[in-house]
């Protein structure tokens, strides 16, 4: 059950709470995951962890869901199972549909196939997308 | 110059020439980068690899920008050097502006993170999340 | 439970137990773990693979619980489940405290996301850095 | 020359300059490399990368050395070569030995090795390692 | 069980129950596995998938063990549990021996161990080597 | 030029000659390749990785051809530059036509997509793959 334990709400010191609350304030839930409950095994690490999620995560000139898709395609190509299971959750919850999942897979995979076909075949970058 | 050389249109075979045309009237362009010139040393996956990227990248239920930045995101991840210069200039072209693109580094850079927090925590997956 | 099955010390050749003595006598236990049990499948990769991690975690200019942070975070990075469990568990064993933990899981995280950046953001090498 | 380009300091925003100048003098080094100039293009990641590196590699349960040898273990499996220069850099600048360098090398190609030992003979986590 | 459940051949389409046809057929088996029962909740990905494997993995310049053992060395080298499983029972089907596994496994971990020595050591290409 | 240096035969320590002598002994070949030169650095790595090598890449019940194809497929998936330029001369030198390669190649992509199709979809394992 995580490394060094879950840290309950109930469990946790005030600097923990202030977190959790804000978490659940930011994301309009009335739960903590588990990700967040084993990172409060070490508070700096959760609230360094937290500010940067809220400030990547805000919409900005990409929104919200773009963002969520792209969070879930990195954990998708590195075989991150929690991550995976999170963040499709996550996604669903900020609007993702269905077919945008099947055709985020499908990007997904094919990209993962030409990456390995541009190395394997030793190809150099056209001056064209020099930067 | 890879591994089996650059195949340009002008030493082409029918065949490649066919995949070449389409790919420069699809993408309304002039030139075929060095990606499909190695790949046309097999015509089959040079067939088989565009027909299927013309069929995943066009629009649907995901707009095809979002699809282009999906393919940034797993070229970064991958650290793929020809896939981050080629769809980095790709989703220009289709209309990223820089803004959108350092948000999208952001993103892929925090997933990066998190995916091995929740990998070296050891966490398990919560309930919620299961499918 | 593992491709080949797991090779118990009362089923293994006397090739296979000289290396399960040498390990357990090696790391002061009385114990095998499932990682060599599986490999005894194969007495010569068994007999390779821990000749070469006898040689390479003893002592040297790097004492053992850094050589044993440094398997972690590399297991971490792989998203190797046994692996991070194994030698999460080694590592304590070697001596690691919850906070030496804490701050290896943060460098790691942190790692992994520069990586991407820099590959991200296409940096070439300064100067400085050539070798 | 990265994607967005690299800023100087003389062309660098105040906010850039602040960021620029707590680096140098963190570092005790009178000049900023080319990761830090191409994420000048993106302020508040360029600000927020900067605190979180300088809060988690600041000494603590783990010296700086320590933190700066498993940046470099994690680069290192992760093929980034922006990252793989610049942090044998540093952490020679930081006291590595070439002795440490040669066993670091080692220890990080053994788990590469063992990590892929163990997930292709489909090992299970043993009871005595499960948290 | 899977983001968007299973497809059984009984609850399938006439579009889905084709592949599954196909593949039953090609294959000469009279199941389907979870894999294309997940790739049936999108039916287009579902055809183009199987029909980029049927045409790769078929015979040619390689023989279709040989295929089947590079896909298991993929594979593992990307830590993808389903993957390991599924393709070491389908290179069991096709003749792998418990031998050439074992030799499989020592060459896909050696190679991802010298992968990181290149790395690290930061070596050149070798003049002899360039194409 | 390699983070250490390279070493040239005419300098080298007798123990490392010893080495070079049975490389190009057993490889039929009157240079070295700077991945051994670089290794040099560390006698005590380059004698085990060769000998590891030797060992693992002998014929045996796969024969040295699969072998090295199988090492290529990893160094592709693993996007590492040196290797692939290696491994790609020593495949070709071992008998391996330009329609091996790009089949290889083919399957090399196709594994890399459908690893990330299997993990993104949460699929999970069949009784019947189980071991």
């Amino acid at each position: 059950m995580a490394t060094l334990g879950l840290i309950e709400y109930a469990d946790a010191s005030p600097e923990v709470r202030a977190v959790y609350d804000d978490i659940m304030d930011t994301r309009k839930t009335d739960w903590i995951n588990n990700f967040w409950k084993a990172l409060a095994n070490d508070p700096a690490t959760l609230r360094r962890t937290w500010e940067d999620i809220k400030q990547i995560m805000a919409p900005g000139a990409l929104d919200v869901l773009t963002k969520e898709l792209l969070y879930l395609a990195v954990s998708v190509t590195n075989q991150c199972g929690y991550c995976i299971a999170s963040h499709t959750a996550s996604a669903k919850k900020k609007g993702m549909t269905d077919d945008q999942f099947r055709e985020l897979m499908a990007v997904v995979g094919m990209a993962n196939e030409t990456n390995r076909l541009s190395a394997g075949y030793q190809i150099e970058i056209d001056e064209q997308f020099k930067v």
